[in-house]
């Protein structure tokens, strides 16, 4: 971990327009904290090997799941500013947002956004393991 | 992880009034997510094995440090709402405030709070891993 200063969240936002497109603001340790722009839906995927954290700074998101609970029936959550969720390991969720949200996430470094999503994704998500501010 | 619904950081802080005394919202992998409302000073102490993650979500945090690249020389930065810094494993630390601060953590879940501090702790402070909301 290299040293460096505060960030400001908002400043970090208004820094990028691009739309499910992963930003590292920092590091802890070999996990990543991202900062996402969302609109629109996302694609179905689980991650195997780590559970997802969610804040959402601004907005609303949704997030679709299909929870072994759930014997995989399709239920959602839906989140506020101020509201966290974890979606756990292995879990098939699909975030998505109507009227578009920003959101910080933790994850461990390396992880996909897409996880286990085979073949092409849509135009307006980009695949990646987060890029620079 | 077990399965739960999303957490409103709102109705979380609003659950209890305890000073430098972390609640664990949620886990992530073997992280927990701890929030907690602070005031006045901390004290001194370093975490050998982690970085800690700091998120401001409402007043101001300040952070003395004494960093390696300074020699060890005492500075500070100062957060504000929605801002975030990732204070360096083993970077000896004294978070305050002196209006008051809610703040959002990220480490490894069983982490003292209080980390290589020796000796006793002001009575304004819990030494914890973090308790339940």
């Amino acid at each position: 971990m290299t040293f460096s200063g505060p960030v400001s969240l908002d400043t970090a936002l208004a820094s990028f327009d691009d739309l499910w497109s992963p930003r590292i603001v920092t590091r802890v340790n070999d996990y990543d904290v991202r900062i996402a722009k969302v609109a629109g839906e996302f694609v179905w995927h689980a991650h195997d090997d780590t559970d997802e954290f969610f804040l959402v700074l601004d907005g609303e998101l949704t997030i679709a799941l299909r929870l072994p609970a759930d014997d995989g029936r399709e239920s959602a959550v839906t989140l506020r500013r101020g509201d966290v969720y974890v979606v756990p390991r292995g879990t098939e969720h699909r975030p998505s947002s109507a009227e578009g949200a920003s959101i910080l996430m933790f994850e461990p470094t390396g992880t996909v956004n897409t996880g286990d999503h085979e073949g092409d994704v849509p135009e307006h998500i980009t695949r990646t393991t987060g890029s620079a501010l």
